[in-house]
C-alpha cells in the first residue's frame, strides 16, 4: 500500500536555524522551501536517501502547527507515506500538499496517537 | 551521510493493537518482534518499503519509553536515519539495536527537540 516513508515532519520554532542544524550539523541537503498557506506553515524539505525531513514552521499562534509547538514544543509532528492514489486510500477528497502533492491527513486518534499524512507525489497518479 | 530513514519511532501501550493497527489497517507487513532490554522495549517493525515504523512497548514505567507514554501518551517516540559507520559519527561507543543493529542516539536538546537515531544495520560496515 504504501511505497516509502515519504517524510517525517518536524515542528520548529526558527526555520533558518532549523535548516542550518540539519543540512550543517547532520549532512541533510536543503531541496525546497515552500509556504503552504493551506497548511499554515513554511516548510523545507532536506533529503535524506529517497526521503525527507519536513521541516514546519507554522504561520501563525493559532494554526495547526503553531498549537502543537504552543502545547509541546519543537519536535516530531508527523509521519508521512508515499501512496500511487491517495484518493484511493480515503473517503474524502485529497488536498494540495507541499511540492504540488496530493496528501492526505489521518487523525491521531484512529492511528495510535500519530498524525499520519498520506502523500501522492506531484505527476504521480494510478488512474 | 545518511542512506535512508531507516525507521520512525512509535510508543505505544498495547504492542498487539499497534500491530493490528499498522498491519491491518495501514497494510504494513509485520517483519520482526523482539525484546530489546537495552532499551528497555519489546519492539516490532513493520515494513514501509525500504524502511519500517517501529513499534515501542516499554518493559517497565521507569524505562525512557515508559516515561515517555505518562508524560505525553503514545505517538512518535523518535526518528531514525540509516548509516554506514554508526562509530564514525559520534564521541562514544555505539550500542547494540534491534536486529543485532549497531545505534546511537542524539540527544533531543542537541537536535531540534528530536530524538534521533544512528543506525547500521548488522553487517555493514564501512571498516
Amino acid at each position: 500500500m504504501f511505497e516509502a516513508v515519504d517524510h517525517v515532519g518536524v515542528a520548529v520554532e526558527d526555520l533558518d536555524a532549523a535548516i542550518e542544524l540539519y543540512s550543517e550539523s547532520l549532512g541533510m541537503p536543503l531541496q525546497h522551501r515552500e509556504t503552504v498557506s493551506e497548511q499554515g506553515v513554511e516548510a523545507a524539505l532536506l533529503g535524506v536517501g529517497d526521503s525527507h525531513v519536513e521541516l514546519l514552521f507554522p504561520l501563525g499562534d493559532e494554526t495547526p502547527v503553531g498549537r502543537f509547538i504552543a502545547k509541546r514544543g519543537p519536535g516530531l509532528h508527523h509521519t508521512a507515506y508515499r501512496c500511487r492514489d491517495v484518493a484511493l486510500l480515503i473517503d474524502e477528497q485529497p488536498r494540495r500538499g507541499i511540492r504540488d502533492s496530493r496528501v492526505a491527513f489521518l487523525h491521531p486518534a484512529s492511528t495510535g496517537g500519530v498524525l499520519t499524512e498520506l502523500v501522492q507525489p506531484a505527476g504521480e497518479s494510478s488512474s
